[in-house]
This record gives structure tokens, C-alpha cells and sequence, in this order.
């Protein structure tokens, strides 16, 4: 049997790396023995603490050429975000809860996209249909994704369906949502001990908007003040990359994980017309947006109305 | 509650038109009163004899603009063979079993393909997974969508999951699947009655191949010769079309639904292209292709290989 190779997006965050593996598992139970799960990038110390708490181990990092091989994408379809030779595999099946774009296929595939909370939520929602089961640890990795996505349930992507399937799965996976998921969360909130290069790129997407290409970098934190004390060494960075990689404008979203609000740091000739998209003046590049949390729902579609 | 514009694409075949009027059901049957089936383009003779066979109004022409308008794709993805303002319209949901490609949204949605023969198929298997009724005309509709699609059965594109499904609606619709089917095809195979320019757009669909665009229409026939001895009048037709459309290669396909196979007629620059994409030497723009029946599988593949 050819290998199936199961990968979520670049920098992956623990819905793309839980997703991958869960997706890997659900194909087994289908007597799909080569289905492997693999990662575009490395483990965040978020995900690292969810692997750790589950005891599995991180997909190996994809390092192959995918060129007609059979692939199956989770937590994402634009192919800007996925391996660089994605336009040249067989791609056999997307799981995914984002808008499609930039996506293409020259083949008839499986495609299921919901608008839910996270990716994870659609798998659950695969296991009880066909009657799998859920090992204790599949159902830590679901929880882990629809806790990061969500965090924690607050972000208005969340829907029923992800707070119901987290119920449904905390006996099996043994935790305390609220306990384990503010543990998790923390673990990946320091920022004290990161780059200002690392910290734009650990969770950071592009998006093609218009003419524009768009990064969006969201760091989860604390304290917002902390890394705002780094603005000046952020915005240089932020610049260099941004000539390196032709990106006209970069948004770093800093996001209060207790509070539930997030600070913009903004670079790029239009910058002015982020600031446009959410109804404010930026100062120095920056702007603080209470009550925003979400990339996907809250600051992808204004910018890219923006800018288109 | 806002209304929703359910659709197949354009120049709908039997399968557009079917899924049309089955998925504005299955809205209901959710609780979405306002759902309503519309269609892009006038029925075909085929189409009409099964709607008449089981009783069933044709949906309306779709005419408004779709700006900001909630709506169903069914049977299609690709924008240009879907309503001319699908790209302002706001795509809630999609059921599709063909490839994905020139298809984008600004929002996450639901999104369910399948490389099934049919799209009715995947609708029946979705009113299987809520338990709901299937009532006689509606599975009349799917049978025909998928006799259409698998000309009987005899596609390669036809799956165990389409045949299946026809054998369960059979007994439900009160049809006798090889007389039905067999009357239906050649209800839609009457040649002699239409113009060449009707007979090229009946069943025409363009595809982005590469820097191409390539028109590839389909004519159901239950004798080759009696469409081959207007090959001039056809490629004048042909060539006038794609003069006006900007067609840079124009494929009209003709099937024989009896024997399952097929001849081309090719026009375009390229058209020399098209005959080594089926590894043949092009007879005054004309091949004999046996076996070949399939636009989806056996025609679209190989010329966007070749092109692209």
C-alpha cells in the first residue's frame, strides 16, 4: 500500500499537530496501515505540553518531496501554507474548519470543511459516526486542539459542537478542562524566554488579499506590556522579514489568553489601513482591540476587506 | 430567515438540475424554510423527461444578483461555470463530487465532496445519516441524476456507492432501473432536432488548464455518424464561439450511450495537443476514442496534462 502522508500547516499549532495524528489513527482504523502523520515545522512549547501530558510522540518533520504522492491535509487547505510541493501531490482528502482559497486539485478528492471551532472537532465528529474508538490519548490530542483554537472556550469561533465534543472526550482523555486547558495555555504563553524573531514567526500564517501579501503572527501571552517593551526590536524585525520574504504588510496580534483582548503591532507601507479595518488610528504601528481573539474571525476578514 | 439560492451549474445536465431540487429538500427537512432550488440555464430534453416522469416543477432561472446572498453550490465548484456573481455571494455550503479548483470564500463554510459518480449520491447518503424521508419523487431525482452522470452504470466514473444507491431508491421512486434509465438517456440523445450551435452548448463546461481555456461540450448520441456528417457546419460553430468567448481550444465530445464509446471533433491552435493527450493523431480535427465516456475521468485529465 502507498504511504499516505497526513500533515496540518507551517508553524503548526496544536490543532495542526493533534489533527495530524488523530487524522493518522482514524486512517488505521480504516486499514489504511501507511498512513503516517507528519509536521511543517516545529513543536510549539503549547503543543509540547500536550504531547508530554498524553505521552505521544511528535509526527516526524516532512522532509520528502510530495510530487504524486497521496496526501491528506488537516487545519488547512491554502497551499501557501503547506508543504512547498503541494501542488505537485495527490491530494486524497482535506479536513478543515478555514474559508478555502488557493486551493486546487486536478483530481475529484474527500473534502470535509465545517465552520467550526477547530479541526479536531470535526474528527471526533468522524470517530462517532463510523463507531471508532477513542484512545485516551486521541481524545487529549482532540481536547489540546479544540482548547488551543478556542482558548479555552472564549474565542467566538467556538461553537456548541467543540464544547460539547470536549465534554464528551474529558472522561476518556482523564482531565479537567478548565484546569489542564489553563496549564496548556500558560505553557505556551512565555514570552520572556523567545526572540523577537521567534516570536513572530511561531504562529504566524500568510494570507493572499487582494494584490497584497499579508503575514499574521499571533502571540499568546499574560501580560501584554512585556512584549510591547520590545516593540522598536519587533517592528526591525518584522521589517527585515518582511523584505526578505515580500510581504507588504505584517500584523503581529498579541493576545491576552486571561483577559481575552489583543494588541496590533503593524508594519508595511499600508499599514494604515489595518487600522482602517478595525475603526482606529494606529500610534506608532500599534492598537489595542479589546475583546479580540480570533485570527480567522475577528482579523482576517476586516483586514482582507481592507485591502481588497 | 434570509432566503437561500440552491444551484447546479451552468448548461445543467440532469444532475444539476436533480441536486438542485433535492438539497432545497433536504434544507427544509433541517428547518431552513426559505431554501429554494434555481438553475443556470434551460432544461434539456433529458432533464425534462424525468422531471415529468416523476412530476416535479422545474426550478426557476436564477436571475438576481447574488451580492451578499446566502447560497448552496451543488455539482460544481469551479466560478466560471457557476452563477456569474458567485464571487460576491456569501457560500454556506457546497455538495460536490467533481475536482476543486477557481472556487474561494472569504469565510469558513461547509464544504462536502466525494469522488462518487454523482452528487445525488452523496445527497442520498446525507438524508441516510439524518434519518430523513425520502420521498418518491425525490428519489426518482436521484436515480436520474445517477443514470445521467454514469450513463447507466457504465461510466468509469460510476462507484459501488452510486449503484447502491440507485438499488435502495429503486422500490421508493418505482422505477425498473434499466428501462427508466435506458428511456431517459435517449430521451436527452435526439441529435437531428437541434441546431449546431444548441448541439455545442448543451452540455458545455470550460476549464482553466494551464494558460488555456478549454470549452469541452458533450453530446449523447445513439448514432455517431448522424452528428459527424455536420462536422463542417459544427466547427464553423465552434470556431465563432470561440472567436467571441476567448476559447483558446474547443472539444465537443460525442457518446455513443449505446456502445460506450466516443468521437471528438477538436478545434484551436492547439487542438494537436488534445489528440496526443489520447496518444492519437487528429483526422481533420477528428479521433474515435473507444472505451471513452467520461468527461470528469477520461477527457478533463489528459488535456490538462497536455496543456498545462
Amino acid at each position: 500500500m502507498a504511504k499516505t502522508y497526513i500533515f496540518g500547516h507551517k508553524n503548526p499549532d496544536t490543532d495542526a499537530i493533534s489533527s495530524a495524528l488523530i487524522m493518522a489513527d482514524f486512517e488505521k482504523q480504516t486499514g489504511n496501515t501507511d498512513a503516517t502523520a507528519y509536521r511543517l515545522g516545529d513543536i510549539s512549547p503549547e503543543t509540547q505540553f500536550a504531547l508530554d501530558h498524553f505521552k505521544v510522540s511528535a509526527p516526524e518533520l516532512l522532509t520528502d518531496n510530495l510530487e504524486d504522492q497521496d496526501v491528506i491535509l488537516v487545519d488547512h487547505n491554502e497551499f501557501q501554507q503547506s508543504a512547498d510541493s503541494i501542488a505537485d501531490a495527490n491530494i486524497k482528502h482535506v479536513i478543515d474548519h478555514h474559508r478555502i482559497a488557493n486551493f486546487e486539485t486536478a483530481a475529484p478528492l474527500y473534502y470535509r470543511a465545517e465552520p467550526v471551532g477547530c479541526t479536531a472537532t470535526i474528527l471526533y465528529k468522524m470517530y462517532k459516526e463510523r463507531g471508532f474508538e477513542i484512545k485516551p490519548e486521541i481524545a487529549g490530542l482532540m481536547i489540546s486542539g479544540i482548547i488551543s483554537d478556542s482558548l479555552l472556550f472564549k474565542s467566538p469561533t467556538c461553537t456548541d459542537e467543540d464544547r460539547n465534543a470536549a465534554e464528551d472526550l474529558k472522561s476518556i482523555a482523564n482531565v479537567d478542562l478548565e484546569e489542564y486547558g489553563l496549564e496548556m495555555l500558560k505553557a505556551g504563553a512565555s514570552t520572556a524566554d523567545k526572540s523577537a524573531a521567534e516570536l513572530i514567526d511561531l504562529d504566524a500564517k500568510s494570507f493572499n488579499m487582494g494584490d497584497h501579501v499579508t503575514r499574521i503572527a499571533q502571540v499568546n501571552t499574560v501580560d501584554i506590556d512585556e512584549v510591547f517593551d520590545r516593540a522598536e526590536e519587533l517592528e526591525n524585525e518584522m521589517n527585515k522579514v518582511s523584505a526578505e520574504q515580500q510581504y507588504d504588510v505584517f500584523v503581529l496580534l498579541v493576545t491576552d489568553i486571561i483577559n481575552s483582548d489583543s494588541k496590533v503591532l503593524v508594519t508595511g507601507a499600508d499599514k494604515d489601513k489595518v487600522g482602517e479595518a478595525f475603526n482606529v488610528q494606529l500610534e506608532n504601528g500599534t492598537a489595542f482591540l479589546p475583546g479580540v481573539v480570533s485570527r480567522k474571525k475577528q482579523v482576517v476578514p476586516p483586514i482582507t476587506d481592507a485591502l481588497s
